[in-house]
């Protein structure tokens, strides 16, 4: 069958996953059985289209480009906003990527409930959602007999989350750490070649990696919402923001840096979380001092990395890029992917 | 439905995974679904014994512990030899772990056929059959309408094959470079502080990294195997043994080693393959000085890493086990997973 795909938000993310579909149409056809259409877009400030025959996706990205409205397309129906493009559209996939409210999830949440009632699935590189009721929306997903993807929410387009579900499936998950910011392990790269604070920081400014106010990555916020998401995911353990203790790098001085280096060490910012023997959760963010011998010592630049430990295989470590548009486009195609191996298997 | 489990050879492996089932029984069940009854065993040391009804698997572990012959079982028909046990019980799932000659894969290559012949599914941590002539079995297999998993025959139960399949399913693998054999690696570990080659070697046969005979460890040939083996299967290109050039570390010196550190560079043996632009195979196994800030370079001790480059995420690195009994039993539950997942969308 044909997957029919509507885009809530259609930004760099969306467009990415746009450009990643057109080009390996064939390729997913071939090797997974996988056809879609593109039915609808829906976006605040560029507009909204509508045709249930599915829309033309090159004359689409070609017109967001050069900054025209989607009201400009010459087929289709216009002006359907978010939740009618969701309740009243033929789409059977929403493809959540407004931009949304970390804190309050809004307005992903209410788009992602409405298409839940609707009985459509959803993939969605939103945090805010997930980190604030992941589980009663899985529950709801699985009780509407909806597919609910988001594994672009932990380290982008690494599929952490696909490997703690399904490939490490059998093995029991005890606990996690890793390096889920890169941004802070950017700036602490940059450190320890000798660089300032304040220097490495305004680089990442500079590059892109860090926003013009980077608390939300200095103080370790950013990888807290992940650990709070992996735990609640993966470890399977009910974990709000208010669990994690958080420490940011802010405070960490060029002689730290320097200390560590004569120890044979290396600061990064960990995020973890551990099961205790009292079945209780151990979770934080901050600085620590690993040896070189540890597989994340080794994770340099704008990279991510996560380290699951397991019962079976003990530790298992995961490397690749935690950000980028491209990256972050990809993510919702292993959602896709993911969700088509389901409806397949249903069929 | 139940699947039902016919062990031909029952050796340490198939003993771990027997442990594995049994402890997680319950687990398997719930979360996914997977039901299981072990209703034969075949060893050519051993004996064998077959119950349509399933077998006391508590009962089995004891007596082989105890050094028992399985014609001791109390119930059930002994004698049936493998391809009797292949072909004339009820079993659905053959996990095939014989004692293999790695050059000629026999006796598993006959095993897997036969049981692709009976209508039987396969699960195998036999390098043999896969080096020899893995896409004709994975063509037979499609055709019989059967599974063959081999997860376990590149890095144990680190589950790299299973990671390129499906977790990184959607971004195309244009080629892969890791550490493939735990002895080399632990060997030049040692040799970096300070151990001399022959103390390291003798400390990894100590230790039972190494065999008596290190020759396939230390020549390059086990890592060649896997080479071939993940041409073959990730990057979809026909690669034999003798397209594959290869180098040991038995030439590389304590001055080899030094000066590498000195340049902050680390000797790994490494096997990679890269599809090149005219669309041949660069296929090798030499020792290489990473940089430091290379993924590979932080993976010490007998552990195993492999780096796949990808269209979408560039280099994605996964480090974990490749070796272990309890590992290698576990990549047979992947495989059963995985088996189990195909099984239940059929239905």
């Amino acid at each position: 069958m044909t997957l029919k795909l509507a885009f809530i938000g259609y930004g760099v993310v969306g467009q990415g996953l746009t450009e990643i579909l057109l080009e390996k149409k064939e390729m997913l056809r071939k090797r997974y059985g996988f056809d879609f259409s593109i039915v609808a877009i829906s976006d605040i400030m560029k507009g909204s289209v509508y045709d249930e025959q599915g829309l033309d996706m090159n004359m689409i990205l070609d017109m967001v480009k050069e900054g025209k409205k989607l009201d400009e397309y010459p087929d289709g129906k216009k002006g359907m906003d978010s939740l009618q493009t969701i309740k009243e559209t033929n789409a059977d996939v929403i493809i959540e990527i407004t931009f949304t409210d970390v804190k309050t999830g809004q307005p992903a949440l209410e788009h992602i409930h409405a298409a839940f009632d609707a009985g459509k699935h959803v993939v969605s590189t939103n945090k805010g959602p997930v980190v604030k009721e992941v589980r009663a929306l899985l529950d709801k997903a699985e009780k509407k007999h909806v597919h609910y993807g988001f594994e672009g929410v932990v380290l982008a387009g690494t599929p952490v989350i696909n490997l703690a579900k399904y490939t490490l499936a059998g093995t029991k998950i005890t606990g996690f750490k890793g390096i889920m910011n890169g941004t802070t392990n950017y700036i602490l790269t940059r450190m320890e070649e000798g660089m300032a604070y304040e220097d490495a920081l305004k680089k990442a400014q500079e590059l892109g990696y860090a926003e013009a106010d980077p608390t939300g990555d200095v103080e370790g916020l950013d990888a807290l919402g992940k650990v709070v998401i992996l735990t609640n995911v993966v470890l399977g353990e009910k974990l709000g923001w208010e669990d994690v203790k958080c420490t940011g790098i802010t405070k960490i001085t060029k002689e730290d840096i320097n200390l560590a280096k004569k120890e044979g060490k290396r600061w990064k910012l960990i995020g973890s979380a551990f099961v205790k023997p009292d079945g209780s959760i151990d979770a934080k963010v901050e600085p620590v001092k690993l040896p070189l011998s540890d597989p994340l010592a080794g994770v340099n630049e704008a990279i991510n990395a996560l380290t699951f430990t397991t019962d079976e295989l003990g530790p298992v470590t995961i490397v690749g890029p935690g950000a980028g548009k491209r990256e972050t486009g990809f993510s919702l195609l292993v959602d896709l992917l993911e969700l088509n191996r389901k409806v397949q298997g249903e069929e």
